[in-house]
């Protein structure tokens, strides 16, 4: 193995001089490193528009799709989707930490890790169980965290698989909070997934009572939830690979007005002109959906004369894992919702 | 044809209810409707992205090329490169006006389109010449701009060629007008490049004396003309794809400091992580080139934990044309490079 690197360029085999996450292969060899943290993994979260795609390509079959996963695995050393290029997080124990480092961390600590599966070196043993409805599979394996990976501590006051489950989208709330001023009109595209309700809720919190927030799903069994959590102005029911079908009943629901800013955290291609078509010329439009396309974005919007300011999420922000769990602990409505939707069964 | 839209939706045969941008196929029929502009097409200014894969799929054969261009437009009815999803601009002669548009236009005059060719309705009945030196391509052709698509005419004090090349990457430049403040320290990625030299020279003019450029470029060839122009303080050689290389020669420039902006207006895949590395985490990213992999910035950039932001390029801003054509008005030097780039041969 190369010199260890803060970035975990020393696990790449290829293409030489790219960085883990760009990479095609990782060394998943499992002997920590001096600067580097071993996990038994217990489970994986995956990244949703990377397991939509697994699921579609099985047909929904769950032994094709383990057997999928195994063989990403194998391949790559990393459990990053091809098609998707994303990833998702895991959850584990403490196995072992590099002598260099000297963290608030010991070996046994229940810890999720906040970087993504997709730079992750990883080695599954065998799967134990999958679980479709919250896009997790729980294994048998270790994995490798780099200097610059980030962790957070399972908290005692919850379940880990709803911490798991809500720190996957950790990122999307908490450039929520940094981008929604008070007053601002926002639209929620995806309001009803995972990050959609963090996103939500935390808009409304952001936005204050002169602002408005719009919410945006596509199945129409979402909107129960959302209509309990009590933060969206309107719902709006449709599909946001219609731009223009969107733009109408946006336009109907604020009576004419443009967004200020557009969060879009949906798992499907081709939803890009639906988000920035509402938005106004001086306004923002997150994406943080995988199934992002960069040039459908930068080129739709040029083509239709758009100045928004398109930015691409970044799941990273300090104090992001903090500030998610929070909303959880605030609302006892949306900590149901997260319980039923993605807490044990047992 | 259905009802006439102002984004040109009534040209989409596929898939139903998408934006012509995010289509597979546009209804190319060359007849101007009411609120259309229908172009004699002199001149195809393919993308850069795009023009590198057709070349390289073609191994440099001409004639093959041109069967491609040709198929794709056979095929989609817009000049967008299935591959890369890019486009490029075209130039040509206003053939026709619709009746619903009251421009300063008349038949006759000479124009570029300002929106991507991945929108345009395009037919082409002949192709005359490829010009692989500035990936442009000489037709005989139709096409259509629609009420939102964008057009400069053509200024009498400049080569139309010229004006064709700089247009086509004037919303580079004029970002950089815009995020670049006075101290700024500044990376360009492929500052060599078309649209590389031309932000380089604006990057120059905003970040005044107590700012830094620094400009990496990937061939050696590329040196003279940068250094001719004189507006980097550094010119670093390297390939964009091995981050950590790029990293250590941008910190061995800059004594250490880290970018407050890195442009990346590079048309490979994979330069992400080498544009998110050198940058402040509170810095800005502005990625230009249509090779850009959304998922490989935004889990990149969360797996090093960076909190820079980062921006899809967007080929619009107000009046990026006039502000681009200054430039080569204002540099002799600047002017001289485009003329021998992109210039007439004859």
């Amino acid at each position: 193995m190369n010199k260890v690197c803060r970035y975990g360029s020393h696990r790449v085999i290829a293409p030489i001089g790219a960085l883990p996450q760009s990479s095609d292969k990782l060394d998943n060899t499992m002997i920590c490193q001096s600067n580097e943290i071993m996990i038994d993994v217990k489970t994986l979260n995956i990244d949703s528009a990377s397991f939509t795609q697994i699921k579609a390509a099985c047909g929904g079959n769950e032994l094709d799709m383990m057997t999928m996963i195994l063989s990403i695995v194998e391949e790559r050393g990393k459990m990053q989707n091809p098609v998707t290029g994303s990833g998702g997080m895991l959850l584990g124990f403490v196995k072992a930490i590099g002598s260099d480092l000297h963290l608030d961390l010991k070996v046994g600590d229940e810890i999720a890790t906040l970087v993504s599966l997709s730079l992750t070196p990883l080695k599954i043993h065998k799967i134990l169980a999958i679980h479709p409805e919250k896009d997790q599979v729980d294994i048998v394996g270790e994995a490798i965290l780099f200097e610059t990976g980030i962790y957070a501590k399972i908290p005692k006051d919850l379940p880990s698989d709803i911490v798991l489950s809500a720190l996957d989208v950790a990122g999307a709330p908490a450039q929520v909070a940094l981008l929604v001023k008070p007053g601002n009109d926002v639209l929620i595209i995806g309001a009803g997934g995972k990050s959609g309700i963090l996103c939500a809720y935390q808009a409304r919190k952001s936005c204050g009572p002169k602002g408005h927030v719009y919410g945006l799903i596509y199945d129409i069994k979402e909107m129960d939830d959302l209509k309990k959590l009590g933060v969206c102005d309107e719902i709006i029911v449709a599909d946001a690979r219609k731009p223009m079908m969107v733009y109408e009943l946006v336009m109907q629901a604020s009576k004419g007005h443009l967004m200020d800013v557009t969060i879009n955290v949906v798992n499907v291609p081709s939803t890009e002109m639906a988000t920035i078509l509402p938005t106004k010329d001086t306004g923002i439009v997150y994406f943080f959906g995988m199934a992002t396309s960069f040039s459908k974005a930068a080129l739709g919007a040029e083509g239709i004369k758009s100045e928004a300011k398109m930015m691409i999420g970044n799941g990273y922000t300090k104090g992001h894992d903090v500030l998610t769990l929070n909303l959880l602990r605030e609302s006892k409505t949306l900590y149901s919702i997260f319980s039923r939707r993605y807490g044990s069964k047992e």
